[in-house]
């Protein structure tokens, strides 16, 4: 893998797996939580038994965020990795304190950007595992990449 | 607006702002671009001044997050709000520090859940606003709420 990747580095099927794991904690879990997902499953133990989530479960906006965290360390785009929109993204099964996270990227497109010609469009696939092989996301995100030649170094 | 909403509150067509609007400050923009997304733009006001952004911006996924944080204030799902997924998500305009973020909700369906026989879905279309009337976020985000049978009070 290049140490930094442009537009021409990537190609359909290419796979990109995150170095290492994420583990997350229960404190993390709740501080997330009351800052941008109060709910009483993502705040507290005992209020998340009595919910749909049967105990404290992660934001799921938390597992996304970790999963940026992530792709952002496995996938080292020159000049940074410029989101261009999410096509889908599901969260199927909870994150929990204690879960260890790790992402496998797979790029399904790439083409050049018509609205900014320096540019090109990646397309990625992402799966999120936990530490049992569970996926608990799986998401279709776009990013941009600049091109080499429009790049002066 | 009932205190408490259940899968039968909700209608196509229904709307529902948020109340007020969320400040975003440069200390959130870097201490969220540290933890989950990591790249010069989300960290350095000079750093992002020669970047794709030309300025300090926040991690779209802060600005998810905060979008996440004005839903379920202006949506109070009994129970809770569960995550059914993310049809689409597109970040239209960068958020700059002193942005004050305000979002509009309109629920685009109802159908009930066909694995989960006590909840159904609701799809929603949010726009998310800055102070300048400018759509920074826009999604279409499904979530499960309770049938109003099915809860035990």
């Amino acid at each position: 893998m290049p140490k930094e990747m442009f537009f021409e580095d990537f190609y359909v099927g290419q796979k990109m797996n995150s170095v290492g794991s994420a583990k997350v904690t229960a404190e993390e879990i709740k501080e997330f939580g009351q800052k941008y997902d109060p709910q009483p499953f993502h705040l507290d133990e005992a209020a998340g038994e009595g919910s749909f989530f049967k105990g404290l479960a992660a934001s799921g906006w938390l597992t996304a965020a970790i999963v940026m965290r992530l792709r952002v360390q496995s996938v080292p785009v020159f000049g940074g990795m410029i989101g261009a929109g999410v096509e889908e993204m599901r969260w199927t099964q909870p994150v929990r304190p204690g879960d260890a996270i790790r992402t496998e990227i797979e790029v399904v497109g790439v083409r050049h950007s018509n609205s900014r010609p320096d540019y090109g469009v990646v397309r990625t696939r992402t799966l999120a595992y936990n530490q049992r092989n569970e996926v608990v996301l799986r998401s279709t995100v776009n990013f941009l990449a600049p091109l080499r030649h429009s790049v002066q170094k």
